[in-house]
């Protein structure tokens, strides 16, 4: 696992084909460098240069002459990303290695929402045209690349182990793909560019973050998914047991633990929200939010008949927890017929989507490899 | 519609067949009387008496010679209900009216978790014995009897109308009872006494009151209800718009003002939980609860085939926007192929059932009609 947390000079030269996917929460960044001897890699301490926070992941990918930049950012911090692109990699790139900018054109690719909502603020700021990729085209287009391109990209989570899935690129298609960001998309793909965006859930990472940011005094999504990590549920929520005194309602195979009403304990407590501890809070909200997306998802996929359900976006982050209990949902719901699976580069998808829209030809020949 | 907060002396001399649903959250009561020439009806005015409080309905079903009377009281208020038990029903029935009490063997039908949990209790205080329904058991039975018994029982909702569903007793199964108390259980009815509990989730009843209870000053489920009418979600919601810059993402059918991600405003807010109104938080919790419960709903109705599905519980309550959006997500997700339909006796559907299991033979006459 590397730590880069700053970029070298010799990076900044060579910066190009930057990529954009601005979603309602965070904005995502990808470019390529050459000059660099460096493997393509997604940035591992989770440090920040100008707000930009890189990913907690250790994903390593060997190109051959250059390496992938990884950023992520809050979409309100967007300001701080246009400075960063502005004086790290624009300026340097154009103005110091002779005409080598971000694209000749002084246009990025960029996907999600924030590609419509902020393109004056980019021609204004930067004087660059954003080109819009379709949001759920940039999804598919990155799944499929990563799923088919990553070693070891795919992987179950399960009470804990993580086990890599092999991925035979013959047999890939259909699956479904649910993308957790601010909201859920679920997307049954069926080929390279052949998919329909079938089902989503406004129940998603914007519903944790900002419930969690009503409910409890946390200041960040990655603050609030730390504290659930000491939390207890079971304080907030409204188990079998609670109703049934203890017991399981075996008949229907509800055991005296399992949460028949999320939320539902303050109801007959009689205790206010500083009464509750927001690791307790946050840890509730989390298994809420995870265990609807993974009972919605699974309905999903056997509404298509689809065995494979890949779930990716910025809401995971590979917390045990929250792919634990999407795991659990999965299993419970199909009876332990179908799996869940998650991705590497989870909140990357629609980002690398737009990398990958700039014509195959004039992608670096490192970043080729990723099509073929 | 009838008033009658209280009940008179001559109704409680004939106080029988007393049957309790005791959940989570609430419990209902159903009770039988004789001596009256009133209809059966549910009592009309919201008034309590012990607490017990008599629901906003405005149901009328004759019986010939007698009444059944609705209750609820909240669950963690139980020992209201047992007062009101003991003076009210079992002394004056048993003692005044020369040993008509509840049942000869004080015997008390119950159903729910609380039929359980509770059983020392009605011992102890009553000296009574609960005899436990299956909790799903009731909830279908007494589904069924209705359906088939009561005039203009089912409705549909749609933008503000009310039209009652006419049914057909030969062709009323199979459907879908999606029965939403704290948590929510969707059962497949296939006949009179044949059903299987398919599918629920556990953001119901329980999830907008707990919430609620924690992100306003409401003190009931009722009072959260009533400021949700007047409150705007858009406040709090995440809209498809707020993330596209106004626009729609027309591709994939998402207008501007589609919810993108529920409580996802506060992400990017500047502001803290007093800052919003108590009215926005309650109809967006609202709305993204019954939003959820009618996906869900629709997605186990495909699954199985079933053209109608029934929603009942005392979640509903007869609030038009739990109503509208219940049947606006159902006519979303089934692309107009499914409609929701409402039940008015929501949430005594479990309660009746625990009625009708007194054995036929030891029904009163009139509501033997019942089971017609």
């Amino acid at each position: 696992m590397e730590k880069d947390s700053k970029l070298e000079e010799n990076e900044l030269c060579a910066a190009s084909h930057l990529a954009l996917d601005i979603g309602g929460s965070l904005l995502k960044m990808v470019y390529f460098t050459r000059n660099s001897s460096r493997s393509f890699d997604q940035e591992a301490d989770g440090s920040s240069m100008n707000g930009l926070t890189t990913s907690n992941d250790d994903l390593h990918h060997s190109l051959l002459d250059g390496r992938l930049h990884f950023y992520r950012i809050e979409t309100s911090k967007i300001s701080e990303c246009i400075d960063f692109i502005s004086s790290k990699l624009l300026q340097r790139s154009g103005h110091q290695c002779n005409g080598a900018s971000i694209d000749d054109k002084n246009i990025i690719k960029a996907t999600g929402g924030g590609a419509f909502k902020f393109t004056n603020l980019f021609k204004e700021k930067l004087g660059a045209t954003l080109d819009k990729v379709d949001e759920m085209d940039s999804l598919v287009s990155g799944a499929n690349c990563l799923l088919k391109t990553v070693h070891q990209e795919a992987f179950t989570y399960i009470e804990g182990r993580k086990e890599y899935v092999q991925i035979d690129q013959k047999d890939l298609y259909p699956y479904l793909l649910v993308n957790i960001g601010s909201g859920v998309s679920m997307i049954k793909v069926d080929g390279n560019t052949k998919f329909q965006r079938v089902s989503g859930t406004s129940i998603g990472g914007g519903t944790f973050w900002g419930l969690g940011k009503l409910l409890t005094k946390c200041k960040s999504f990655d603050e609030l998914l730390e504290l659930s990590r000491e939390g207890n549920n079971r304080v907030i929520d409204m188990l079998v047991g609670d109703i049934y005194g203890g017991m399981d309602y075996s008949k229907i195979g509800l055991t005296s633990t399992a949460i028949a009403s999320s939320f539902g304990k303050p109801v007959s407590d009689s205790k206010e929200l500083q009464d509750y501890k927001s690791e307790d809070i946050a840890r509730s909200l989390l298994r809420m939010i995870s265990n609807n997306i993974g009972q919605i998802a699974y309905l999903n996929a056997l509404q298509f008949g689809l065995k494979r359900i890949f779930f990716g976006g910025f809401f995971i982050r590979g917390h045990p927890y929250t792919m634990d209990t999407i795991s659990v949902a999965v299993d419970f719901w199909s009876k332990g017929e179908a799996k869940a699976m998650f991705l590497r580069h989870e909140g990357f998808l629609g980002a690398m989507g737009a990398f990958l829209s700039y014509e195959k030809s004039g992608l670096p020949d490192a970043a080729q490899q990723l099509l073929q």
